[in-house]
């Protein structure tokens, strides 16, 4: 093995997404169909002869397939873990076929909410079922089955990008042999849903809201998907990391006494709202909310997350971030608990890190070389 | 001193509101001036001939002067600390004369937004100047003037209530003997703040906020009146305590693949947003909140709290809640550490609670023995 460090890793450089489109009907778990359905996904690297070294990576909330490297015509347009894959980096696509999906609900071309329903020739809007991680997964697998993906070196992903991972080694313990599981939770707590149910309010009772069908009247609810990521990015930060970038830091020389912007904490909120609200559907912010709520795998097996993990067969690598008060690190414990109990062969770090629940996007050394090892071990096994 | 237990605490009863009127201005920190105002205040107990047993209570975000007893017409509206001051209570008030007073900017009396300003004829709505906890202090004072009392036995209050209680022996170190700091913070940090900002926000753009003079136009934004109620509780509340009274319980049998109610704390979340939202006043929220945000008795001291603390002299009792993550015991001890700086009497106890920052509120026996004990010593003293 060649030897390798981070000043040889580069970017995967310009890259594309396709679309695949899928004609038979997908059952989710709701008890709702959906007839047929576009995903965009996005590759990298070169599917090995024995087809055995894809990597498929989960995205979370906002997020999508845009994983690495950067578009020809938009070459600020990163992918959103550009600086965890790539040639030379810890899931190194010089070794590994990695691939990235927009899920199902999604606005960034996978069918969602915004897309046309056939049945009606309008948009999806509040008619698009409420989809789940298991309704993800599955249509993950449908792709990996006409990418002539058999079974995947490994599912990784962070935070509702974990859960997926983390389903995968149930839902198909046969076609996962690694599943990497970053800053989780075996299930959402009253706080996080708490949270969830704020930005949905927020959302819903947006005047422009109607209904969840917008589309047809020309306006989104731009004030409640401002709000709704206004109160996440408060929930991926930790207090520290707030306290260290903005501190009580005035924009002006002094306090205005009124209710505009005085601090820089307000805005960088108001700027990160505006800009989500410019991008994101409001109607997918919703359904992944609620995949996040609904996501419980020891629900079905009385409350036992044990149980629920049985029949999982995949070696695992669990990671979390001691900052991290959204999946802080005992959420991460319940996991690698449940899969001691089922004797699997799991490995967990906790990483003594200041950012919060975004330390899994950052580039953090030891975190890192975690990973970078973690695949080194799986291509010696390839 | 007659042996007292809790079997012997009961209620103080009936009481009334009373208005006092100011026709002096009262000159604001922001350079702005109130030419005249109104305090609402309620006391329970007996000046004695000394005019030395008073107690200011200070209240926090939503509370008010009604802070013990009830109405004789509403025997439900109970006030807001009834289970710490009454007969028999930690805060006796056989012993001790207590006062409790809604502040400027309030909505419950006191001259406020929805006051009507005597230049225009119509309610000062926008007009209504920022206020901060020194101007609350300063109020107070005045009260203080009028009721007779030169100096207070003690000021005690929760959370900004504590803050008040803080300024207090900045503002007039030989107007208050002790000093009761429950559930503080010196300054909010950029999360506590970044928080205040997302409520701010949601009320500010309801369309019905109409630049704060929505009194004129028969609405109130009451959508973004509720987001904020929502918001602020999740803070209130450990997620510990969350997790125990609410957990992942559904209201009904299954989860119903909807955005609508699923789960218990979505429940209770807008059932809270709901009733405050029928009676708080958005724009007394909106002023609340900044003058949470703008309080920072360091500032003017070179970011020092023991140089701004140099003029203090009262007795302090210093208490925080181990669950507390929006005021967390850390920063008491910030507080305790500028006091000890500065070589004051202080006290202080970190109580192993699980309910959060609404711990100050609840009745926690060795909490309440604690606070009990303090006025038994200050009483001694009388």
């Amino acid at each position: 093995m060649a030897p390798r460090n981070g000043s040889e890793s580069r970017s995967v450089g310009a890259v594309k997404p396709q679309t695949m489109r899928f004609d038979q009907p997908l059952a989710f778990k709701s008890g709702a169909t959906l007839p047929a359905y576009d995903l965009v996904y996005e590759t990298y690297g070169k599917l090995n002869a024995a087809r055995s070294n894809a990597v498929l990576v989960c995205h979370a909330l906002n997020a999508a397939h845009h994983v690495a490297g950067y578009y020809a015509d938009q070459p600020d347009n990163v992918g959103w873990w550009d600086n965890m894959i790539g040639p030379g980096k810890p899931l190194d696509t010089e070794r590994f076929f990695v691939v990235g999906v927009n899920n199902l609900g999604g606005c960034f071309g996978s069918t969602g909410p915004k897309s046309v329903n056939p049945a009606s020739g309008k948009p999806w809007g509040s008619a698009f079922p409420v989809v789940t991680v298991e309704d993800w997964v599955n249509a993950q697998a449908r792709l990996a089955d006409r990418l002539g993906i058999q079974s995947f070196a490994a599912v990784m992903g962070g935070s509702l990008g974990a859960m997926q991972a983390l389903q995968w080694t149930m839902s198909y313990p046969d076609r996962i042999r690694n599943s990497i599981v970053v800053a989780a939770a075996p299930k959402l707590s009253a706080q996080n849903i708490a949270f969830n149910e704020v930005a949905r309010q927020a959302i819903t009772t947006d005047p422009d809201f109607h209904g969840g069908d917008y589309y047809g009247h020309g306006v989104v609810p731009r004030r409640g998907l401002r709000l709704a990521r206004m109160i996440g990015h408060i929930t991926y930060l930790s207090d520290d990391a707030m306290m260290e970038k903005f501190g009580r830091a005035l924009r002006s020389d002094q306090i205005g006494f009124h209710f505009d912007v005085d601090f820089e904490i307000e805005s960088y909120l108001r700027h990160q709202g505006d800009k989500f609200s410019e991008y994101f559907d409001a109607n997918t912010y919703l359904l992944i909310t609620r995949a996040l709520d609904y996501f419980d795998p020891a629900a079905a097996h009385g409350d036992d997350l044990s149980k629920a993990l049985a029949a999982a067969k995949a070696r695992l690598l669990v990671v979390s971030f001691t900052s991290d008060w959204r999946f802080a690190p005992p959420r991460s414990r319940e996991i690698v608990k449940a899969l001691l109990d089922n004797r699997l062969d799991v490995s967990y770090a906790e990483i003594d890190a200041p950012h919060g629940h975004d330390a899994f996007l950052l580039e953090d050394a030891r975190y890192h070389a975690l990973v970078r090892a973690w695949f080194d071990g799986i291509h010696a096994k390839l």
